[in-house]
């Protein structure tokens, strides 16, 4: 049985918690918060505590708190020579204090509290000095039904940033669709099958080849038709540049420069 | 049982044909395509044609013609006093010749030949001028289990250009998150749950309310690195101008211009 203590009670922690507790080899055997109040729901299940001097020992210590906090509380911590790992794309393993034995176990999904998660189907990045503790994180990430990739500091920072790109930019696009919507007083329903499924097309094909419309087709009098369409500037502004960039990927030449106001110039 | 003869062969007409041909009150009489080739493999199936002289009588005729060609071919149209739909999401419903009863009948989905689609999933956009056409309409489209609705040419143009936004564009957005990872040797891979993830939340959540990282925190230090980070100068200006429209919609102030060089000015 694998012994884990988890500190944070966040998005992640919340739903580490419950993939942890429902996993047959893996124990969680303290939760610590720097506030009883966000886990005293789970006082009944697991032992809580807001105490740093009241951690127990444990082969594994996981740190799903905000970035900013990670390198204190590391810190903070009241031992030494023990395994903890942090749980952020885009944070240095190396923000961890030395005294312990220090690595990654980030999880890459978007988690929010109330949003249901098949956690088996969350890919999670291993890092991690010595190679006995990847092969150790890499159990408990198949303890947990989850693929594992051993990655380095620097493929996972742009492993975050690239996830910056297909969800969170990604999703501005889709509020970008809403308010064209809401403008002409469309409902947005229509287009959830869509979205759907452009997501669920790239599972398969490679976004390359997936890619398809006016752009990739350097289809002239769409792409000016549809700019003529568009109220919004900055709309505008991020259709050209993403109608270039298609059109790049593609082999094909950019569209000419519109006009800059004088007083822009 | 409703008669319906289609016309062209491509990926919306060859969807279109299985879905009719699976409904129940639906039957196609007839399969028209200017080349046989396309069709031929259907032809113990359906009568098909490549003669629009041979086009029988029928409830309606289905053109899922390219966009340009939807005006010629309905003056070609050896009848009158028929009903007569386009498919397109762009064009007008006036292309279509006035000797006919003219409509339009827009599935708002990505189609391609190869890619499975459950029809019933695929919202329809009815336009005509005669209410009778548009209840037809809408009663073929419950046939087949899709829902509906009345759009003006107007409300169908700007949808479309929505659909460019959640669709070609955020395709282009996994392209270049694929790239990111191709440049680092990370398996593109990792990104695909979080790729659906993010098509998931928003089916039942607005694109606001789900929103998260970096740019919705307004998280300064966490966009420099990652602008930092960036090698590909059209990668950089995407990045910035979608951060920028997060932080409008979030109500931040637009992160300062990053120096232009001087050739540039
Ligand atoms: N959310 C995601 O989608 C996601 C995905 C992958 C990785 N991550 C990473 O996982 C980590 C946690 O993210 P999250 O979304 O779970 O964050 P969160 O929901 O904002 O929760 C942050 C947790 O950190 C605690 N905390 C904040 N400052 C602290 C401090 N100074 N000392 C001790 N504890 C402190 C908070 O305690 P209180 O409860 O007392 O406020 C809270 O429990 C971050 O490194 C993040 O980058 C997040
Ligand atoms: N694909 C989508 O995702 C999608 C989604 C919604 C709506 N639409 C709309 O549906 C319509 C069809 O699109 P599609 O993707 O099915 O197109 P497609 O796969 O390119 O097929 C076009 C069809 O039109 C025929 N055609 C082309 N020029 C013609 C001409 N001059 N005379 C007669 N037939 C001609 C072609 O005949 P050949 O077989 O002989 O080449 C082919 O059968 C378009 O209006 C499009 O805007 C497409």
């Amino acid at each position: 049985m694998t012994t884990v203590i988890l500190l944070g009670a966040g998005n992640v922690a919340t739903h580490l918690y419950k993939a942890f507790s429902t996993a047959e080899n893996i124990s969680v055997t303290q939760w610590y918060n720097r506030t009883r109040e966000s886990i005293k729901t789970y006082a009944n299940e697991v032992e809580i505590t807001d105490s740093l001097d009241e951690l127990k020992e444990a082969d594994l210590y996981i740190m799903a708190v905000s970035d900013d906090s990670i390198e204190q509380l590391s810190k903070d911590l009241p031992f030494t020579n023990r395994l903890v790992a942090h749980t952020s794309g885009s944070v240095s393993m190396h923000a961890l204090d030395k005294k312990n034995d220090i690595a990654v176990f980030y999880p890459l999904q978007t988690f929010s509290k109330d949003a249901e998660i098949t956690f088996s189907e969350v890919p999670i990045c291993i890092e991690a000095i010595d190679k006995d503790h990847r092969k150790f994180l890499k159990t408990l990430a198949n303890d947990l039904g989850c693929k594992s990739y051993k990655i380095s500091t620097s493929q996972r920072q742009s492993l975050h940033l690239a996830a910056v790109f297909v969800n969170n930019f990604t999703n501005q696009l889709y509020r970008i669709g809403h308010e064209i919507c809401e403008s002409k007083s469309v409902e947005f329903e229509i287009l959830k099958p869509l979205i759907q499924e452009t997501a669920k097309k790239v599972q398969e094909m490679s976004p390359y080849r997936a890619q398809t419309g006016p752009a990739r087709r350097n289809d002239k009098k769409t792409i000016k038709r549809q700019l003529k369409l568009i109220e919004n500037e900055e709309h505008k502004t991020i259709y050209e540049v993403l109608t270039d960039s298609i059109k790049r990927t593609h082999g094909f030449p950019p569209t000419p420069k519109r006009r800059v106001k004088k007083d822009q110039e």
